[in-house]
């Protein structure tokens, strides 16, 4: 039996991201972003919605680009800690200890400590409310060797993403595979 | 060390949504996306990416209108087979055994058995490439009582939804809890 409970954004699974980005000084600063995805295969590109209020809406702007930078397990406490501060207040690189890495492709720090980055060039901003979508091109992706599968692609299980469950503001794992896509619903 | 491996749309975790619409002559359809995300909290709304070559783009344009069908681990050969199979030649939902319910608020159907089922207005719809970005502000939630904790907030434990693997295009269930958001990441 359904029963309604308004609208809300409670959809699942959320991905927890951490955006890269430079302010107008050249500092590089990190926020959390879980309201975002893929949003095109040609060209390829990652969609990332942040409020205006926020820095890294600045700096996305001003350097029309950024980088996506998926955390493993190991970095759940920053991650989590890159969306409660404000980079207007700290340092959060320094705060964390954590790397931030030039891209050598747009004007964007990746996290190095984080197994798979995306350097993205900022394609469309869509005022959707709220929020703003950024819509980047995904111009290059640089994975830790060590999450790679004998075809070079990176392997769920070896990057050991988060997943955001929206309804409890919970961080959680990826369990376990449940069949192959294209393939396990042809026999039903 | 890092290895560049390209622009391609390997971003982790995906979700593995599947989007109800109805056609022109009002026969419900039902197609599998992995390009989307919740994208905005005020008006709290979702992206749903598509390929203008599927059946459900002209059917979401012709309605403004779509619903996002979260499907649990016990539907996931049927969510592959929405995603393999074409409305123009199928009806998916006679071909599955699943029930479309008709929206009481917009013009498309959910799916009766999947635990959480987002009903949207369509509000915007952008060109990127290859795919389509279809914004819908989510008008209402239905939610199985089953899935529910007791604030009413959907257990993400309980709604078991499918994540997408990109690069081993495999679906995967949701694993262990790693701690609260905008808490964990106080004390590092």
């Amino acid at each position: 039996m359904k029963k309604s409970i308004g609208a809300k954004t409670l959809a699942c699974p959320a991905p927890a991201w951490v955006i890269g980005t430079y302010d107008r000084n050249g500092k590089p600063n990190a926020m959390t972003a879980a309201w975002a995805g893929i949003c095109c295969s040609t060209p390829p590109c990652v969609s990332v919605s942040l409020r205006k209020a926020t820095y890294s809406y600045a700096c996305i702007l001003e350097n029309e680009a950024f980088t996506v930078n998926i955390p493993s397990e190991d970095h759940v406490r920053e991650t989590d800690y890159f969306g409660i501060a404000s980079g207007r207040d700290e340092n959060k690189f320094e705060a964390t200890g954590l790397t931030p890495v030039k891209s050598g492709l747009v004007s964007a720090p990746y996290i190095e400590e984080f197994p798979l980055v995306l350097e993205c060039k900022l394609l469309h901003s869509f005022e959707i409310g709220l929020h703003t979508m950024f819509v980047g091109e995904i111009l290059d992706i640089k994975a830790e060797e060590s999450v790679l599968d004998e075809k070079e692609l990176p392997e769920i299980g070896k990057v050991r993403p988060l997943v955001y469950g929206t309804g409890d503001r919970t961080y959680y794992g990826v369990g376990k595979s449940l069949g192959k896509a294209f393939s396990i619903g042809k026999n039903r």
